[in-house]
């Protein structure tokens, strides 16, 4: 049988029209309400026919270094994606790390792209549809800039005629259904060989497993999946990584400013946070995760500030760069000097001063830490030879093409 | 002022009824998202005015150790109560640890009741009471056995009338209710000068925070705590442990079967596996939790065991009893040669055949390690001077008689 190596592993050629879904904050817990709740009758059919595992998702658990292991089938210390932003030390200045130059390795997309396949993605936002499309032939759009797709850049000239709705405002769940909408279109048309679609997750940091608006979404998105497998579609979904309240019980956010700290105790210029979770969307979580790094000047002692660091209350773990890297799979350059991770109610800020939480019309929910890190891996059909093994997300086009009946 | 010592912490005697609140299994969530969504008019009003925390309990985060570390003010190496169950290797054999011979410290309230004030205790089951009430002037009675109350046992001869309500079953919503009908009743009718309430968590062993049953049961509670506060209590809540879902995406229980592991490993007799959250009421959590004890026979290496373990997918971590006393202040006689915490979504198991999760109608939602130790810890009155430190719901009493204004 035909089969391809990217990266070190080997994918068979699909057999059938293959779907690698990735469902933005996607807690395991959002399906397993809805479909106690009956919104997702769909799922609720695939238990004892289809598979499900639990995965560990890439820990900073934030969308950028997931989404490309995902598609890369690496974690981040191949791909070299560390987080959403970062410090970078040659330049000497915090930058997105959203440009194909910071990206390491090949996509298994662009791979089977290559060898003649045909591959279509689509995404939410367009922060990653560069990335997740770099070097690759085939259809390669957002929602959000659907209306300005090109066939020279998009391999596409009519993407808002595909979804049959109009475009939806950044900051929506229609962002995410758009995607789905996209998706099914894409497959009845194009027949494509290999498809991603990654969502964006709006409603996942407004709204609880279990409470109406999340049974809706979860709702939408079965009623899609289900469309996908009546259209015979191999399906895979995980998610970039899950999603935990980030308050007290009144709902008020849980917040280490960290940089504040640190500025009290070594002054303003010792040290550097860097919050892996900014990007050019923080409305709806105010860049407030439960990962940071912090880039620690000459004069001071990375070990000692670590372990003062583990001691604050709401912090989980602090470790140095070497640690962080082993644990974690990171690229040391990617990284700051520490590594701190807060615990499963609290995230982690820069300075009181840097954080806008005015846009925050819901109590706080987020994610980027180890509390996050499990993250469903499903799929509409049987796996029956399935190796035991910690599962990763970034196993799902393995999942997808090298494990299904 | 007049105070008393107990325990070596001192508390300052009650200027007003004082009323301590242990909701059983009451994650942080389950109040905000109630307050969201507005089933909470009377907590939500505290906001601003009132006291709220984020408190650690005590690991294991079960229902007896919680309960009696609040009400002695002590984490379980001074009290002595490790567990609901445990191996008694005087006796060699495994018994539930709910009889007071197992308590070594008295508790706050019956040192207030010698010293003259008016205690009152209600508690949901009756597995409870005694320890409670262990040689406690007053009032102590379950909602279970209500109907069973005589003044030489209970200080009170009409139990039922107090409530106004009929019996409720041992596994309901109700049994909770019950325990604040007869405390707002006990409060109009006695002024005592401090009242002890502890729920059950049947409700949050079913329902996730923010649905429709989860939210009825804290409107419930809020109805009766606005009562409490209205006849002008000083009120604290906190809660013995947090809760989180233990299942796939499927809602299919994750469960590490660690007695079947060792038996592979090292033969049926060499190791012996305690789940210390036994207890005579099963039936919604299949005595599943996120904490085991391991006795280990002569002949094995406790470290090496503990190293082996340790790696065991949906386990965060296992450690040497000396490490386990350490980090979660318990009593090294009452605990096995080694500590094992499962991870947020999964739960440790004995032998497959030992668990009868034939009673589970829902997808199971269950505690006991440290990702259940955030618990809320609250008060319906301002702290003017809070110190700042770790605080815990053992603290409760601290918080209650000694900073609110």
């Amino acid at each position: 049988m035909r089969s391809l190596a990217v990266n070190g592993r080997r994918y068979r050629w699909p057999a059938r029209p293959t779907v690698v879904v990735c469902v933005d904050g996607c807690e395991p817990e959002y399906l397993n309400q809805a479909i106690s709740a009956g919104s997702a009758p769909w799922m609720a059919s695939l238990n004892g026919r289809a598979t499900c595992l639990t995965a560990d998702c890439v820990v900073p658990s934030f969308t950028n270094p997931n989404n490309l292991s995902i598609v890369t089938g690496t974690p981040p210390s191949v791909h070299g994606i560390a987080g959403n932003y970062f410090y970078d030390t040659e330049a000497r200045a915090e930058v997105m790390m959203n440009d194909p130059k910071y990206l390491r390795a090949g996509t298994i997309l662009a791979a089977f792209a290559d060898a003649g396949a045909k591959v279509a993605v689509v995404t939410a936002k367009d922060k990653l549809r560069t990335m997740l499309g770099h070097r690759m032939k085939g259809i390669c759009f957002s929602s959000e800039k659907a209306d300005r797709v090109t066939r020279a850049e998009n391999g596409i000239a009519d993407a808002m005629a595909l979804a049959e709705m109009p475009l939806p405002p950044v900051y929506s769940a229609e962002l995410s259904e758009f995607v789905f909408a996209a998706g099914c279109a894409l497959l009845e048309r194009e027949r494509p060989d290999l498809v991603y679609l990654s969502t964006t997750d709006y409603v996942q940091h407004k709204h609880a497993p279990g409470t109406p608006a999340a049974n809706a979404f979860t709702a939408m998105l079965d009623r899609y999946l289900a469309r996908l497998d009546a259209l015979g579609a191999a399906i895979v979904l995980t998610a970039d990584h899950g999603m935990n309240a980030k308050t007290d019980a009144f709902g008020r956010p849980n917040i280490v400013f960290l940089q504040d700290v640190l500025d009290r105790w070594h002054g303003p210029d010792a040290t550097r946070v860097i919050l892996p979770i900014t990007d050019p969307y923080v409305v709806h979580h105010g860049a407030l995760g439960s990962f940071a790094t912090v880039h620690v000047g000459n004069g001071l002692d990375p070990a000692a500030l670590c372990r003062r660091i583990a001691e604050l209350p709401g912090i989980d773990s602090a470790m140095l760069r070497v640690e962080a890297c082993r644990r974690f799979e990171l690229p040391p350059d990617r990284i700051g000097d520490l590594v701190v991770v807060s615990e499963r109610l609290t995230v982690i800020g820069s300075r009181v001063d840097r954080h806008d939480l005015s846009g925050l019309d819901a109590p706080l929910r987020s994610h980027g830490g180890t509390s996050e890190q499990q993250v469903p891996l499903i799929a509409n059909r049987s796996a029956p030879d399935l190796p035991t093994r910690r599962w990763r997300n970034f196993d799902a086009f393995d999942l997808a093409l090298n494990h299904l009946a």
